[in-house]
């Protein structure tokens, strides 16, 4: 068959590269590292779009849209953030092409040099800030709640679809408070909504936690992360949002009246997730038949497949186009693929690398018994249901499914944090895959020798508890010095 | 009062631009040329979007994403193509910044440039027929229907917010067809489908027609366009639909096996409309007072403002929340604004600025009469309306007002379109803008010279006929040649 897939027991990595191929959602383009998001792909974006949009005005937030450059001085204003993104900004340098004089096409016109270049947005902290500084005068300005929904481009050596790409689609939210207090809180407040939109609509369970110093956000005084865990046993951060102090008010001099009418710098949060956390529920739940999409996400719930199509009576259609309609009216999308240029086992395997959830199958002898044939993408089982009631039946095995598929992952997640109080012992287990809570002394030095000894990286702090002891205090593995809790390792995408 | 707009008679282009800034739809951003859409702008924007992108879905097509940097050759493949664009491209050249060894911040990388430059996308055809080339094989695999809400970049030098922006938002739609036939239908159906849209929701009557070959898009073989009038009499191009024949699939060489068996080039159109739209909008309907916006589009509908809000019992608060859940219950949006910290007075003015259609003040005096009184901002017009059934009278209300909105700016075009059969009175004409009906030789040599005497251009030939004699033919005004049937002129945006 054209379109099998590389076994995940053989090689993982090239699973997923031709899942993302053959299931049509995305490819590589002419330029090195963008990508072509294509329509199957992009249509699941879009419901992933849609709820967290939802969620994001549920919580007082506004969409706006700030420019695509950033002069290059405005990078450089806040230290840690310039040291973070300069190595990988694609650089604007002229404005117009001209023909070459020889006659062998267009060059680019020497005489059209910015005087100042202009980087393609990395992230928008920089032109934000300095924009808010004519917005916000009073606290009476405050809080302003922005979020946009743009391109983004950092160049990346090494790219995977989705997972790293030179430009990619993402959402940044930038808000601005008066107090401490406020900004943590909306730090917190939206990693919760991040963590919610995993867990129920993305069906993939999350740790919530705090990065440590070496992993934060460039810029930011505190970065808080989801983390989720591959089938591989491999991390994905998932989304994370950022307490970014007085650090971009002091560096863009955004000052405003407080209350009390004192001068202070205003306080700052940024959050966002992208395309990426396409590769996450490609890899959180997909098997070697193709994807598995959560109900919530797919932007086809049900294909209705006939069978032996040509001996349908026109009654028989008209009971199918009621099916649908019933089907529709509960909101439930419903494909009907009814092309006769394809056999039923085509369409079948297609559907499944597709990961359409429920598939129903009907056929002339289906009359007779007054039955359907309902097969699930999760669990891959079929089962003949009455004919008569089917949409609701339907519409509860779609909630099953979404539930089920959360299920499943949270269940492997479970078997795969595990607790370790030897480097050693570390060293063994981190070579399996999984989550390893262990006590880490606190320095950049140990997490660096951690690194570089296992590639394992500290993903965060957790702040839920996962083990009986996960709080308490103990010795670092490495060093033997005082350690307030565990931490949670894993290699990571 | 600070928020005062320059009064249209005084200076038309100074009220647009107060209005603009003034009702926080835009402003400049420190990147000259590009603008900040600020959230009450964004928000008009999105509901434009998501009327848009329900169009295009239900007219068969599906949303993709492409890269935003196109390859400098491949801009060259299509040579009016590039003709058309070279001038206004921003060009990346590197792709790294470093610290500048005498300490002053970072520095492009000189180490770092690009092996081939490339273009921050001014429209997508180049990189997305270059893709399409692996997409298509067969009439199999034909239409392809793709459509992309992206950001691009013309390289302006004047630019006025909304309406000339270096970046601005739009959609691209780009389609792939077996045959001339199905790609010319295409190419009109989306023409359409703007019309509907700018004349039902934008509420902006447009005239449809076919563009001379001057005023083509760069690669077409015709362009398709709507124009509308704007108050001050220069016209507006509001969305155009290309036919762009073979010239894209050929300069990609992308060839398909048809249903004969044969080789043959794809057929294509491209389509959009982008936030200039926006312009249009504020441009059509808007007085001295601000904002009028059609109630289809407004992000808030109706805005509910107390009066003596102090004396306000609980039973009246009561009422008020009751009114509010049944405007709501019928799908429309409400605002209650009952900020202490204003006057009502500033209230009333704030609103009128920001265009909210219906506005009801309810003080404690309307509850004795069981009155509400309700504000039309298109008309400026109040009456005292019955409390009970307020919310089936404000359906109502918004559905008359977006039909006389419309009808306003129909009957003013009306009057704005002209015939003229002589030159000099052409001149006279065009001095006191509108459309002029006028017959033309067909030749590009007249077209320019029309252009240098009168800066007036042929909008388009329309389709339809708004005149006793438009289709029939005449003699050119200028050379005395033979015309087929009048063409549109004005001075335009």
């Amino acid at each position: 068959m054209a379109k099998e897939l590389t076994p995940r027991s053989e090689d993982y990595s090239q699973w997923y590269n031709d899942l993302v191929i053959k299931a049509d959602l995305a490819e590589n383009s002419a330029v090195r590292g963008c990508m072509v998001i294509k329509p199957y792909g992009y249509a699941i974006w879009e419901k992933m779009q849609h709820e967290l949009d939802r969620m994001f005005k549920e919580t007082g937030h506004c969409n706006a849209y700030f420019p695509l450059f950033i002069p290059k001085s405005f990078l450089s204003k806040e230290a840690d953030h310039v040291e973070g993104f300069a190595k990988e900004c694609a650089v604007v340098t002229h404005y117009r092409l001209k023909n070459n004089p020889d006659g062998s096409g267009v060059v680019v016109d020497p005489e059209a040099r910015l005087e100042e270049e202009l980087i393609v947005r990395p992230t928008s902290e920089t032109i934000i800030w300095n924009t808010y500084k004519n917005w916000i005068q009073s606290y009476r300005d405050l809080p302003i709640l922005c979020n946009q929904w743009a391109n983004v481009v950092r160049w990346e050596m090494r790219t995977r679809l989705f997972l790293r790409t030179a430009e990619f689609l993402w959402q940044e939210g930038h808000t601005a408070h008066e107090t401490y207090e406020e900004a943590e809180e909306e730090a917190q407040k939206m990693l919760n909504v991040y963590a919610d939109f995993a867990e129920n609509f993305m069906a993939m369970p999350v740790v919530k936690g705090v990065k440590s110093a070496t992993e934060r956000f460039a810029g930011a005084v505190n970065t808080y992360t989801i983390e989720a865990l591959m089938q591989d046993g491999k991390a994905l951060q998932s989304g994370t949002s950022h307490f970014l102090g007085q650090n971009f008010a002091k560096a863009f001099d955004v000052q405003f009246q407080t209350r009390e009418g004192k001068l202070d710098y205003v306080w700052a949060t940024s959050w966002g997730v992208s395309t990426r956390l396409m590769g996450a529920l490609i890899m959180s739940h997909s098997d070697d038949n193709g994807l598995v999409l959560p109900p919530n996400l797919a932007p086809i719930q049900v294909v209705i497949i006939p069978i032996a199509q040509k001996k349908l009576t026109p009654e028989m259609n008209e009971k199918i186009d009621d099916i649908i309609a019933k089907l529709r009216a509960l909101g439930i999308s419903v494909k009907y693929d009814y092309a006769e240029t394809k056999t039923p086992g085509w369409k079948f395997a297609e559907y499944e690398l597709k990961g359409v959830p429920v598939r129903l199958t009907i056929g002339p002898r289906d009359f007779e018994n007054g039955t359907i044939e309902v097969a699930r993408r999760d669990t891959l089982e079929k089962e003949n249901v009455a004919m008569e009631g089917i949409e609701n039946y339907v519409k509860d095995l779609l909630i099953q499914i979404q539930k089920n598929i959360y299920q499943k992952a949270l269940d492997y997640r479970k078997t795969q944090i595990k607790k370790v109080d030897n480097y050693e012992e570390f060293k063994k287990e981190i070579e399996k895959g999984g989550f390893i809570l262990a006590h880490w002394d606190g320095t950049a030095e140990t997490e660096a020798k951690i690194k570089e000894d296992t590639k394992a990286t500290i993903r965060c702090i957790p702040f839920d508890t996962y083990l009986d002891d996960d709080k308490e205090p103990g010795k670092c593995m490495v060093t033997g010095k005082p350690s307030a809790c565990r931490v949670l390792f894993a290699r990571a995408y």
